[in-house]
């Protein structure tokens, strides 16, 4: 599980790397968050190899890895997923094939997108209402039975005082770190300048993130954004 | 239920307005979505003609109106609230009061903000999946599971065939209208000048549904904005 | 010249306002800039009373102010220019009719629209180029023979150390400030909504004066996003 | 001159590529738009054959190439800068060193960067002083002597009937197309990403350039936002 895609690559195309020594029908699982045509053309030079290579990024954070109740993403051939769940399962209580090789990582780009996204409207539409004069409790409690509800909203809310056992409740440290965000997002705009995909909130949800790393937020939970707002 | 805030302030202020003749201890309750300044502008002028005013907007569309399942969001004075929950619980399963005069307005400007924001943010990530090769119910249903779920997710996907009874299943037709929402957003917008609120994501979400209105979509369904991008 | 429209409003129409007491004949002129909606109300409560009302809007700033070479967008009646013209002609170098009533104040709101947009654009792409390693002086000067070429870039250049006698030089004080900048793209997004025209940059812009307000650069040029970024 | 990236990757290390078969001594341009960073990588390639390697895209367009007055920003080697200045020179008035190899493309990427997003704010300025009532050729007059003066607005408007010999008076034909506009924004956006510089209005100006080649402006010019809008 390494951080960035170069790292990836330098880990199996390396002069030391696993592709040098890798046994035929070894089964390979990269659980980085990396973008998927890395991941596509890593399984392509692993097969060469005869062995198979699947990408498996997870959600859930510190808390879910210790608990082993990460959710893991995978992309790979039908015919070897029961073993990777087999190893997975013990890691993590949801494990999810989506298709072949890179969907994984596509899966986990997608949820990081609208993750990101539906945090900063979080942010906004609270922030919004307390300088409208709204109690934020009562707020949170209304958007959470109505329209505007979301995982940000209801379980991991920016505001802090709403919610107990959240990084909002405790200065936003812990968590997924702002830094995090901005790079999978910068890998969500790389998929989407790649495929032409318009994403005109995405976009700015990047360029956000981006401008709260240079503004000392870099090592704080992503619903920090609600502090920078 | 007016459609505007200046159709209000007739309705209450014109030649033949209600101001000329409301008898004095009359409850009078406004459930159109309207600026909430204007709310209480009308409120003070109830106020002295002895009588008393009360924001009350809802949410649930056509179908809970038709249902008696409507929410109604009240903002006005806590002495007159149980009188109003009586009258509104005839047509809404939900009548929480949000606070003072103008309060009602504000928590139901906030939740379409935030609706509006994550509706985008799931036509966003929905369409990337797509493009990247993800089969769209598998990936709402991992979305749904994880930290990218949204009620716009989860209730009221705008992906055609990933759900059944939503608008996005019937070529967006009913549900609710782009050129609402933009009204809405128009108003979250002018909400947050006046408070000097900053709302990156809510401002180009104002800017896309209005885009919508100009290219045809003002009478689809504001899911719609997934066949747009 | 007043900062805000409820100021000019109070300036003519409050209890002790110029309305009460202005003789018939008299040319009022308003330079503040402030809603075009505005302008064109008071222009008619003014002829009720015999008068003329104009709205001439400045652009060019203190030194301009002080070489009296400031320009000024006017708008009203045809007939009553020349005499506007003589009395401005003192002050200003360049005297422009834009129309009737509020037409001064539109084309000042388009100006800033524009201004703002180019700014920020200024101020990005020559931070990315610094960060790509182009020397700051050269780039300019490239892109000022260039179509990227703008006020913002060729006449008052955000990045220190690129030209003299300008804010960026001066740890960007003086100059027009954020707080004024933010004003006056609150208007434009006031007008924008008001007749439904899109502004996607604009509307962004308006957010990034906002926050900036919000961040310590109040007083500070409105180049000073350059800064911020 | 290649469109992509990888056409200039594949037109030297392909099968038949130039760096199978280039003398020693060579000078080779490439004057193609594409990443700063596969300019570096090819010089490097380039230099371990004994030639050598410069990027030095172009801008002007149709209409300059045809009466050799291109302009041409190039990244190289200062000692050899004379020998590709009288190159050329045959087809360019104006041939800038910005300094060591991939700094003309990073010229040319902040350079468009910029005009994309003056051009839209251009469009958005001008499309609200129509609807608030302005002459369009009023408007643009004014702004040309104002803070908001660019060459989108004074030498390439993108309103008919505002100047002549422009794409905006032909129906939007000939020019510089939309679909390169997007690509030049798709590069400027990688470069952001990759050097971490925030570039709020650029990767908007960007999502917008995006939907319009899926809208059907693809093959009109960049100017046609206008319409758009």
């Amino acid at each position: 599980m390494l951080p960035t895609s170069i790292n990836a690559i330098e880990a199996y195309s390396g002069a030391n790397g696993i592709l040098k020594k890798v046994k035929k029908g070894s089964l390979l699982i990269d659980s980085g968050t990396i973008d998927p045509m890395v991941s596509k053309e890593l399984a392509k030079e692993v097969e060469k190899m005869g062995a198979v290579f699947m990408d498996a990024p997870v959600s859930g954070g510190v808390g879910a890895a210790r608990s082993g109740n990460l959710t893991f993403m995978v992309g790979g051939v039908e015919e070897e997923f029961a073993a990777a769940q087999e190893l997975l399962g013990c890691m993590g209580s949801n494990v999810v094939r989506c298709g072949d090789v890179g969907t994984g990582q596509a899966v986990k780009i997608c949820n990081n997108l609208l993750l990101a996204i539906s945090m900063i409207g979080t942010a906004e539409a609270m922030n919004l209402g307390i300088r409208l004069g709204l109690d934020p409790k009562l707020l949170a409690k209304i958007l959470n039975m109505s329209s505007g509800r979301c995982w940000s909203s209801d379980t991991y809310n920016p505001v802090p005082g709403v919610m107990d056992g959240v990084p909002s409740a405790n200065n936003y440290q812990g968590g997924f770190g702002t830094t995090l965000m901005a790079k999978d997002l910068g890998l969500a705009q790389d998929s989407a300048t790649s495929t032409k995909s318009p994403i005109l909130l995405g976009s700015q949800a990047h360029q956000i993130y981006r401008m709260m790393c240079a503004k000392g937020y870099s090592k704080k939970d992503f619903s920090s954004v609600f502090q920078f707002l």
